[in-house]
């Protein structure tokens, strides 16, 4: 479509700022829908013509009061969208919400709209996006590969150019190993950042609503929108957005010691990694070597034992009535929960607080940690041949982040020498998650890569100029 | 014995720096507990020669350089002392322990004396202290009447004079309600303050290691001598011991509001309760009346279901194969949580994690909260015919603390109109433990009344003037 705009938000709006239309931008969104053609992305669409009677209630373009005005999203299945069922992969499980979660209700607020519900890993339980009964959805940028998941459709929509940003969630890396393997930056928030209300549950314990964009800046500004203190979220927290903005010159980088480094035979991974954390040196950070042993260990409880049963706990009724509704490798994920004592539970909890304190010092150590996102790629025949054993591989950098309390995002550093997609994921503690997407952001400029699975390329970026707006938020300043 | 001095720690160093030796002291304690002549205080008791060879390594007497020096007191029998079986008070149990638990090592260090490991509720679980196969402690102040428990042993052998102070531990409860029907202090540290090395657990998650003791000072001291970080207790934390010193002129107090106090038909306790905030409001504090349904709700989840199955965890194996061992009321309630479910356990946390979020403003708008001990004396008949409920009852006013991560301290406020004691708890939260002591001594000091069961007097008060030692500790500085 001749003179499309890019979909990255800055470039949306300087669209509509010169006059542009939203009818424009909707009309892209199904013609994009029709080119890509991927019958998986998407389990519910919206209409097109209640987006565009939405688009016409949005008034005149202001993105100063909408700072969304007119910005197509997805959502991924298992958070609740007004008017549209939620099913979360499994269709008997399906209902149909008729109030907005949180978080969309807020997207909605500054200006966004909703064009449909995300294919995911049944009940986000997964990091392949194979796990769902209906069409697969597929890598944006290899449609050979596994495109990563839960937040499968998601993150295709996002690549693919579809939508601007989408909304994911992450419990043990649901929102950044499909941004690693289809090349967009994947955002998770501090738990408790943004309200899980209307969102089914995971791990309550441990679940974040987490954010896919095109760029960096787009992921900050929908956080920035989106993360609020909900009172009616028993796990929301109060976590004033700070620390995008001009970064400290030298940081300190913890990296994994090469021997704790793991890439299942992907050199072409491994060296990406190498790259990148030369970029990291010649930017003029300062990367150290950490052992990552019992950041290990911590990964291997997720799927061990309390927290399984805590994913069981939160669909526990209908699970016990109505097994043969879900996937066939969920049901035995979950079905093995059944067991599962209270005491187990416990035992897990002390594992996972001996597990704190031995890793705590080398949290102390450093500003935030830079793991490669996934430590490989997957064809969709060798998952099929290994699908617990690959799905647990691919989490070997994720699985222990939220356990551990800590924030993170996926950012692209390029092509690999294959031409696949390169990632590497910045961790840390919560409340920092400023600092990660700060940073990232600077990996991104240098790495000036292309945008999702799209010729679109990076905007220009703007320097950042720190600036406390009236909420005590801190707002993104262009400038020049 | 003409001439002994009292067993407070200021009396007692006041003797010791008059030449008095720990040899009379020692033939104090044994003489005493001649005269006590109750068999369920001490499961096992230190040699008397054992005692007297370590009273001469202590040196001449130098209370700077130990700050307990000649000091007797005994341990809960959860608790390792090196070379004195544990038992929990379950037989079958026992074992011989070659270290001392952090706690009790740290005090030996500060030249305190081990006289013996006390009696306690089978495994810490119960607040009554009637729940051993051995001969049941005595009240100290009326033998009718329920001692209180789990700390059974170390409340009467304090309120009896026949050592300066004992350690408990606390976890519903089991650190206050001994104190506050046997007319002593009880402090129950922020979980985390002391090490629970070497203790056994009742809900690792909850536990603490408490004091009692004749006097507010008494406590504060082994407080400040055993609130050491431990590495190897993944549950400690370093608190330093801030707060206590002078308070400030007025202080905001929570007190339930008059329709949500409970005491189960004990008008004298209630009198006293009112005494007691009268006697606060005179000392120039604001006390407030503030809703307590949502503290209740919290109590009730400890004995509801996770937290059960947590001190069942922690013996899972001894019980599973050895359940004909346990106290029957003991067994009963440890075989409920058998069955309790992994997801059960994340239910329980949920429901807490929501209240706590319930409760937060209201903890916020106070200082701290001022609360009955326990809401009434029970008869040994009296819970006899009511065991489990009497025992829950009990626990009104303690069994929410730990949940909500608060640190306690009851501290007596004088004889109720029939005689037995009156005793109130000062609760605040995680952190804030010299606060609440600091007030306590406040409460004592003018409620005057004598120490235990003993008829020694509270020691003269000293003015506190907090200095920072070299080690960042506050210390209390007697002037004049």
């Amino acid at each position: 479509m001749t003179g499309a705009p890019a979909f990255d938000i800055t470039s949306l709006h300087a669209f509509y700022s010169g006059g542009g239309t939203v009818h424009a931008i909707i009309d892209r969104v199904f013609a994009r829908l029709a080119e890509v053609n991927d019958p998986g992305i998407f389990l519910h669409l919206a209409e097109r013509e209640a987006l565009l009677t939405q688009a016409d209630a949005l008034g005149p373009f202001d993105a100063n009061a909408k700072p969304l005005w007119g910005i197509p999203f997805a959502v991924k299945d298992n958070i609740d969208v007004a008017g549209m069922p939620t099913t979360a992969a499994c269709p008997d499980y399906s209902y149909m919400p008729t109030a907005d979660a949180t978080v969309v209700r807020l997207l909605k607020e500054a200006g966004a709209l909703v064009i449909g519900k995300t294919n995911l890993d049944q009940f986000a339980t997964g990091l392949v996006g194979v796990r769902s009964p209906y069409p697969i959805p597929r890598n944006a940028i290899d449609a050979s590969l596994v495109p990563g998941g839960s937040s499968s459709g998601s993150a295709v929509a996002t690549a693919q150019g579809i939508v601007s940003f989408a909304l994911g969630t992450d419990t043990a890396g649901s929102g950044r190993i499909p941004a690693g393997l289809n090349n967009i930056v994947g955002l998770k928030p501090s738990v408790g950042a943004l309200s899980t209300t209307g969102v089914i549950p995971a791990c309550r314990t441990l679940d974040c609503v987490s954010i896919f964009a095109l760029t960096v800046d787009d992921a900050w500004r929908v956080f920035n929108t989106t993360a609020r203190y909900d009172a009616a979220d028993a796990y929301s927290k109060d976590m004033t957005a700070t620390g995008y903005g001009p970064l400290p010159p030298v940081l300190t980088i913890g990296v994994p010691a090469k021997p704790d480094r793991q890439f299942f035979g992907d050199a072409s991974m491994e060296a990406s990694y190498e790259d990148a954390l030369g970029m990291l040196t010649a930017l003029g950070h300062r990367v150290v070597e950490v052992p990552f042993g019992d950041f290990y260990k911590v990964a291997n409880l997720l799927y061990e034992g309390a927290w399984v049963a805590e994913r069981y706990a939160a669909v526990k009724a209908f699970f016990d009535s109505n097994e043969e509704s879900f996937h066939p490798v969920t049901r035995k994920i979950y079905g093995g929960a059944k067991t599962l004592s209270a005491a187990d539970a416990f035992n897990g909890f002390y594992a996972l607080q001996a597990l704190k304190r031995a890793v705590q010092p080398i949290i102390d150590s450093v500003d935030l940690f830079c793991v490669p996102t996934a430590p490989r790629h997957y064809s969709m025949a060798e998952l099929a041949a290994e699908p617990i054993r690959e799905n647990s591989r691919l989490g070997t950098y994720t699985n222990f982040v939220n356990l551990l309390d800590m924030c993170g995002i996926a950012v692209p550093t390029g092509k690999r020498g294959d031409g696949l997609p390169a990632s590497v994921t910045l961790l840390a503690p919560s409340g920092r998650d400023g600092l990660t997407a700060a940073l990232a952001r600077e990996i991104h400029q240098t790495a000036g890569v292309g945008l999702g699975a799209t010729s679109w390329a990076l905007p220009p970026t703007p320097t950042i100029t720190a600036t406390a707006s009236p909420d005590g938020m801190i707002d993104l300043v262009v400038v020049g």
